[in-house]
């Protein structure tokens, strides 16, 4: 069995602080080169951002198409005297293997190389270079900062080869507590905007000759924080509004300001799409406005969309891998932030699991041992039933 | 008779943009000396301010002792190119002079010290250098900009000297549209602070484990804006309560800040001392807060008490010499900005009356000659009035 303990001890040792690469691509580009997968290493740049690499590998010609998808890039290890066992090491003591991106998400991906080479071995009919069935993986090296060169561009340049993919697994740290608590069917989607309160100067001591946007625009994030967006959906929480900033930046005390900017982010579910949930909180701007107050919205760009993937045989599958291997019947979740799914969802359904989140970001982020032979036990499950 | 109109010109071709003098008290420094005042200047410093120029000059050596109030300091002129007859002209043209400072406040200064040179030409019993009854000029050059190193400090250092007021006339432009029209009598107090709301950074995605204090001031500042703090009183206009900034600075989209900051100004009138409005608005802001929101107020240093020159003899004798000049009853009023006056009247009850305030600050300043000969007349008879 290929050891998925030392593909991640190789995966840490690069240290891939976003946007470096610093080998980690290399390690995976050579494991599987030899197994018999076409490798491609593709660069993506834009202006303003570091040109990024990233890697596409694929066995087999034919459907079905499994691919699993992952980042090597890690976020800064902050202050790496206070590691105990260096943030890059690798190390492997009293039952974890320490390091930045041991869990999100170096291990995940050590995991899902080690199930795929055991399953190739251990089955000589499919898939393979001519035969039915594929394997292939999505990595880039562009998820843990702006995410502009990664997996958005290469699913887009897949789709150009004319690749298709039938079912993704994202190994992004899914667990909360233990392995098995939970896969990551959806994401909510994430809209922002700027709100944007047009009041008329004026002298503090002659009010009625200004109009104050300050206290308007007080009255406008009050109503849009205070009523709820929805009350949840069957897959969802519920969608949330938050400001993040307000700023007028006023700095004479003796003048009343004529404008005031707020920035909000709405993280939301499946009872909106983004333009009925742009179209209500418009509308609810205009009712809180009434006519007295000018405002309006500057709507950001967002490529975050919700999405949901539908409970069926394929959530099936890997329930029941999860359940075989831990004993545990895995929450069908869609909380918490957002991932490179939100991109895959648009090319097919996707689920999210990998290993136990809680020291993701974190000094001395650290993975179990155990966790990752299990781990790699449940992918190897999702492989057999995949192609059964 | 002393020509006001000399001295306005002579001032305004001074161009004693704050803080610079440019000769300015140097004029009437002349005039008063040659007139037998007793002439003082003195230099008034601070850290991190300019070094400012004021003048106080007397004649009579006892009571009762009217002195007259002014700055010859000037904003300054803006685009200069767009004076149709120059920033520091001093020429008349169609009835009127015109710079920089015509109205606010050389103007008024000119009529005062011509009025006072005449009423002493014209008395050879009092005041006189060693008779009784006195009048005194109390001139600084650092009126329209911070207004640390002049009145107050000017005041202060006349207070250590023996000097004694009995009341004063500063000849601020408190005309609204005629010669005549309203005295200020009184100016509401002016109190600054800062709201902090205290809440729990966190991620956009994870609300439950922050708390966002935008909403949270929103909520504070309609509070503190919409509540009435009075209705006025018998001579005030109602006390009033802005927001001018409110700033949080969080440039992380998705991130939940953990503090917000808003600056506010009070204008308020003889319901509320400094201390009872402090309070007032402090309880008002623990019934908003409950016991949720974290949050309080630094209350800025503030100089600008409320002050009332109750009428009376003095307001009266001054309201009879406009009345029999203009055939205007004056109101009495205490609206508008902020003057030296409210230094003053920790001395003495002062009274406010001048030129005709339209054009002050603006491209084109002037004055109206006539206007000038009636406010000459106007302070003669305030003269005529207190000595008798």
């Amino acid at each position: 069995m290929t050891d998925a303990l030392a593909i991640t001890r190789d995966l840490i040792r690069c240290p891939s602080v976003t946007p470096a690469d610093a080998g980690a691509l290399g390690v995976l580009d050579a494991l599987l080169k030899d197994a018999g997968f076409a490798t491609h290493r593709v660069t993506f740049s834009e202006a303003g951002t570091a040109d990024i690499d990233n890697l596409y590998a694929r066995i087999g010609a034919e459907g079905p198409h499994i691919t699993f998808a992952g980042h090597t890039d890690v976020v800064p290890p902050g202050d790496e005297a206070a590691w105990s066992l260096g943030a890059f090491s690798g190390e492997v003591k009293d039952g974890y293997i320490h390091g930045r991106g041991a869990v999100d998400m170096k291990g995940g991906i050590a995991c899902s190389v080690a199930a795929v080479l055991d399953y190739l071995r251990s089955n000589d009919s499919k898939p393979r270079a001519d035969g039915k069935g594929s394997i292939s993986f999505l990595i880039t090296g562009d998820e843990e900062d702006v995410s502009v060169n990664g997996t958005v561009k290469l699913l887009k340049w897949a789709a150009e080869r004319g690749e298709r993919f039938d079912h993704c697994v994202l190994g992004e740290p899914s667990n909360q507590e233990v392995m098995g608590d939970c896969i990551k069917i959806g994401r909510r989607g994430s809209q922002s905007g700027t709100l944007i309160v047009e009041g008329k100067q004026g002298h503090v001591a002659y009010p009625h000759r200004a109009s104050n946007p300050v206290p308007d625009i007080s009255r406008l994030i009050v109503a849009l924080s205070d009523e709820p967006l929805d009350h949840g959906s069957a897959q969802f929480q519920p969608s949330n509004l938050e400001f993040t900033t307000v700023d007028v930046g006023n700095t004479a005390g003796n003048v009343i300001p004529g404008l005031a900017r707020a920035k909000f982010n709405i993280r939301y579910n499946d009872c909106h799409t983004q333009d009925s949930l742009r179209a209500l909180v418009e509308e609810r701007l205009r009712a809180a406005c009434g006519n007295r107050i000018r405002a309006h919205i500057d709507w950001l760009p967002s490529n975050s969309n919700v999405f949901l993937t539908k409970s069926g045989p394929f959530t099936d599958l890997a329930v029941a891998a999860i359940e075989e291997v831990t004993g545990r019947k895995p929450e069908l979740s869609t909380t918490g932030g957002t991932s490179d799914a939100r991109f895959i969802s648009s090319y097919c359904p996707v689920i999210e699991f990998g290993l136990v989140g809680q020291t993701m970001h974190q000094i001395d982020e650290r993975a179990s041992v155990a966790d990752i032979a299990t781990l790699t036990k449940i992918y190897r499950g999702i492989l057999d039933r995949y192609f059964a």
